[in-house]
């Protein structure tokens, strides 16, 4: 500890957390000033060490920091962790500090966690530079958390010492100068004693990195889940202000989360309710539930929240019900869920097996679930005074570990709201590996999240740049392409696009009318008008000769009442009727790139803001999971009476939209097709707008009437 | 305590559930069999009582209930609780031997609570008849409590002791022989110890009753807070499974409990966390919410969850800043929300005020807040053992207290996480009548749920027959109307119904298309056709003689196809294009009477489920309120470059329909005009669909081809 004395409140949390996770090696105090801290004595710097230290904890204010850098690097220590705040989260002089204090750690061979951090904390190597309180008792166990906000690192370790959720290591990040939340997640996705992670995420850093280390922990079967917030407004002005952060669009965010198969919660209960149930409990493998209580209450509770968690409550089999109905009084049903009443607990004679416990017996076996829920763990605030009955409970919780055991399917314990563990429940319940969820809110909710994650396990989108699009595209132009050339590449890319010619005279068009089929539909082309129909430029359902003369005028003169604008003539193409009309657009996202949307047009875009998002590349198979997320969906399977549509087929074009754009390799501005229109296994691009980056800035002003 | 023996588990309960409340009174043990219970001799029946008891806790088998009951008449005994199980709950056989007992009750005058039940407590009186445990210690205070899952109550209470939440009255509800939940929500809201309702709802019982406590509660601003469980298909199973009781239509409840101003949660947290903020705090008036905290984390979590609850976070007046700023250290930042860093924290100086306190001095005086969220309150595990530290910690409190009391706007003190608070922690607060908020996630929807109950106050509906639809309308038709009764029916109340005349051949259907305006639209009308578009019945868009001719004869022949139905002729009118088209019907639901729904039309109402609901009656204030509850809402507003309809009007039109709905007195089985269309203030029926209830049954079926 560097710059510790006795008034340093800091330095006083770090003696502390030491002495909870019970560090055994020598805390050695350095200070110019002070010949003793904390009732020993000091030395005067770094440089005074017999040999190096493993670590040293700056706690040395901001301008002496660099002089601290060099005493380590003299004196062969390799880490450091500086706690100092005033550099990049103060704004552009504490950036230009950072980069200052960075170059001087790199001098001087010392890799720094920070500035502007608290530590961090490895339960199971009782280490513990930690300059913040650890609530009592510490438990080692496979949650590892980084936090990239460190003040909340007491709350997250008060909330799981409350539900003895374990923890492996906690990690502060700070300002993330060398080392940064992805390469805690990268050494947590190989550290032994982590089976799951949690973290705190204020911004998502570099994509390349997430999705590798996403795919590693995937693999691993480590499940990742992130309390990212920056859902509002509100929430990325905070964030902004806090760290200097950019948060992206959360839309976004929130698609690369699910991309990369991390469970995103919005609080920290949810965050360590959900990490201990996929650190502690076998997974389930499907949906049907068995649920136990012993109340009705609590089964309504419960069907409700699986309900909207997507989760099944099967009726049991029979044999399962005839297993059950004779340990139930006679006025309870022997159903799903399972209701034992509260008869059990008048019961004066305390039994070895209740009939909760029987239940459990025969629950396990049925054939018809994938996993049980189950509320009966007893845990209560103080061991029973009467001897016999402190042993027949205890004995039933032995029971319950090797129930749980030997069961086929995973038996999930949970306790019926969030509350805290008693001491006593806490040392019972960890002495028999039985770990409790908190309550049936956040329980149902964490197994909503571990079954979104195990159905999601083995397609970790690979990352932004996996190689599978070497082909890069030559620009045949800049800003806005003419219809023609946008036209031409969707059909070189093998899109269907509607059948339409480019007619120059009203003359012209009727012919074309002819070729492509009435009735048609006549569309000014120029590259300085974005927004047609806005203007009249847009003419539809023309059905006779007449008409399509008339059309033409029409959007001729619409076209020629906007300043400035060259016209390339009027395309002319076959109306489409019946069959429904979707969206499918690749935009540049300034955080995570080229981002496939796909909705429903008109209202579901505009009104019901009803779109799928994706960072791209992305395969046809996840194309269709974007279609299944759509509310639209029952439309394209024919809910109001049109034909339904082929989703394989219409995944296999936009995938291929996705795939040209990705060919520009970062060239491309906006590729969207608007309508793609669907009907049956008829899929074609009604209307298509590429913008490329311009060669000039200047030219490419969109004229957005 | 009749039929208590030592051996008896409930007996215990009560037994110790009196000495936790501290119960002043005798507890007297009535035993046919036993001399002695719990240390204490026994009388053999309540007719060897001296004098009457003020309660008889009936703990005898469910065969022996009846012949007690008489004991208590005899014996001036007026008040019981029944505890046995085996009546209504487990069905037909079940039902008699309630009804049979209720009788015996009656005849000698006793009041019965439950049977099936587990008693009540009574905090502020000392009273505990109550056979489960209550966790110790219980804190009396603002909340009762009112539920229809007994074995939920140690439950409720368990929660409520982790967090300082203080019960006026506990009543677990059994089957509601004699007093029902409404009679015990009659009961609170005149409770002078009551301040906050809290129900566990598996059904909603009498409306008008709930209605007359609703409005009750809201006019004496006792907010009333319900956990009603059936949201899910399965949920509704297992409430019918485990009560008897018939679960409504979910989104009918929805809909009735937000029209008593009732709020609706959905787990026991949310529940106790939304009743302590509204028992102890003060009620914000307004959105605009000022955030105080020590860790930027907390600010994003806040900030997210806030936006999700149509929360705002505005800026500081530019005086709050000047106030904070010279407490903060040099890197934070003077903003709402406010992160006063962990720097406090190392301060090793206690001082009698931190940062954050000075902070909540300036924020409670800015004109631009409502209400500000406190996240700054000390409630350690322990008493420091410093006296000093302990003295100005506590003092810090203390002053916290005073701010509170005279801070213009409310204070509300929250938690980080949903964890206990420490025994000393609890009496500190509480000493000081400080309320904590259970954590961010469950703090920041408590205050959503009151601001929504704040802002929907002093409209809360009369109920189904406020008197105000004297005028009852005589059937002039059973079963499916005509068309043309239908439409007269719209146009005698006052809806304007689209210009349409009923024709019988294909000259006179031209004639009419030429008076009611072209293009034209026809309908096949017969009773007996139902849904007429599916069989061709319907032709639209008819815009020259010749094609109003062909349409004629398209959907005589459609409507000669169905087998046996009788044609009263073609309805010709004009095509009515543009605008936006709704569905507004009213049905009778078999528990609330009729129920008025409203939305869009078409993929609105079919794909997206995306309507309105009220129980009837409902002014044009409450249909407007309807309307803004529309996903579709932009539409109305102009969304989609249509004309901005005027909702003053529709809402008119719509509330005309629902009275003349009302005005069959019950005879109606459906009143929908499908669609409704209005364009800009023109808002007319283009089509109606009336059935009353059939003079004989067998005429009504309707043909659905």
């Amino acid at each position: 500890m560097v710059g510790a004395s006795d008034t340093s409140g800091w330095a006083r949390f770090i003696v502390a957390s030491s002495a909870t996770v019970g560090y055994p090696g020598p805390l050695i105090t350095v200070h110019p000033g002070h010949a003793t801290a904390f009732g020993k004595p000091t030395v005067p710097s770094l440089r005074d060490l017999p040999d190096p230290v493993d670590l040293a904890f700056i706690l040395a204010p901001v301008q002496a920091v660099e002089r601290v850098l060099e005493d380590a690097g003299a004196a062969g220590v390799r880490s450091a962790i500086v706690l100092a705040s005033g550099y990049r989260e103060v704004g552009q002089d504490g950036r230009a500090l950072e980069d200052q204090m960075v170059a001087r750690a790199r001098t001087n061979a010392v890799t720094v966690l920070g500035p502007n951090c608290l530590g961090f904390l490895n339960a199971h190597a009782r280490s513990a530079p930690f300059a913040l309180t650890v609530p009592k008792p510490l438990t080692a166990g496979p949650v590892g958390i980084a936090l990239q906000s460190g003040a909340l690192a007491s709350v997250v370790l008060a909330f799981a010492r409350s539900h003895a959720i374990g923890v492996s290591m906690l990690t502060t990040m700070g300002n993330e100068s060398m080392i940064s939340t992805l390469d805690v997640l990268d050494y947590l996705v190989e550290d032994e004693n982590t089976r799951v992670i949690c973290l705190f995420l204020e911004e998502i850093g570099d994509l390349e990195q997430f999705a590798r280390a996403a795919g590693k922990a995937d693999q691993a079967g480590k499940p990742i889940v992130a309390l990212k917030v920056g859902s509002s407004a509100a929430g990325q002005r905070a964030a902004l202000a806090h760290t200097g952060s950019v948060a992206g669009d959360d839309a976004v965010v929130d698609a690369v989360l699910r991309q990369l198969n991390v469970i995103r919660v919005t609080s920290i209960e949810d965050l360590l309710c959900t990490a201990a149930l996929l650190g502690y409990d076998r997974w389930p493998r499907g949906r049907r539930m068995g649920v136990l209580t012993a109340s009705g209450g609590a089964c309504d509770i419960i069907a409700d929240g699986a309900s909207a968690q997507g989760i099944e409550i099967p009726d049991f089999a029979p044999e399962t019900v005839a297993a059950i109905a004779p340990h139930l009084p006679p006025f309870a049903a022997a159903k799903n869920p399972l209701d034992v009443t509260g008869y059990v607990l008048a019961n004066a004679r305390v039994s070895a097996l209740t009939p909760i416990d029987h239940a459990l017996d025969a629950a396990v076996q049925d054939p018809g679930l994938d996993f049980v829920l189950f509320s009966g763990v007893a845990a209560p605030d103080v061991r029973p005074p009467d001897e016999s009955v402190a042993t027949i409970m205890e004995g039933r919780v032995a029971w319950l570990e090797q129930r749980m055991a030997s069961s086929p399917v995973p038996v999930i314990p949970v306790g019926s709201t969030c509350v805290d563990l008693s001491e006593y429940g806490r040392q019972l319940l960890d002495r028999h590996h039985i770990h409790l969820l908190g309550g049936m809110e956040f329980g149902i909710r964490a197994i909503g999240h571990a079954l979104r994650w195990v159905e999601n396990r083995g397609h970790v989108w690979p990352g932004p740049d996996p190689g599978r699009n070497a082909a890069s595209r030559v620009c045949p132009a800049d800003g806005v392409w003419s219809e023609e050339a946008a036209r031409s590449l969707l059909t070189d890319c093998g899109v269907p696009v509607v059948p339409a010619e480019l007619v120059h005279s009203a003359d012209e068009a009727v012919e074309a009318a002819r070729r492509v089929g009435l009735p048609a539909a006549l569309k000014i082309c120029s590259a300085q008008i974005a927004h047609k129909s806005d203007i009249g430029g847009v003419a539809l359902g023309l059905a006779t000769d007449a008409a399509v003369r008339a059309g033409y005028d029409q959007v001729v003169a619409a076209g020629r009442s906007v300043p400035g604008a060259r016209i390339d003539g009027v395309l002319v193409s076959v109306m489409r009727t019946g069959g429904i009309e979707l969206l499918a657009g690749v935009t540049m996202d300034p955080a995570f790139g080229p981002v496939l949307a796909l909705g429903l047009g008109g209202i579901w875009v505009e009104v019901l803001k009803d779109t799928s998002l994706r960072v791209l590349p992305v395969d046809a198979d996840e194309v269709k999971r974007m279609l299944t997320e759509l509310r639209g969906l029952p439309l394209l399977r024919g809910a109001r009476g049109s034909r339904p549509a082929d989703l394989d087929g219409l995944a296999k074009v936009i995938t291929v939209l996705g795939d040209t754009a990705m060919s520009f390799k970062g060239a491309l501005r906006a590729l969207e097709v608007n309508p793609l229109w669907v009907n049956g296994d008829h899929v074609e691009a009604l209307d298509v707008l590429v913008v490329t980056e311009p060669a000039n800035a200047a030219e490419t002003e969109l004229t957005t009437c």
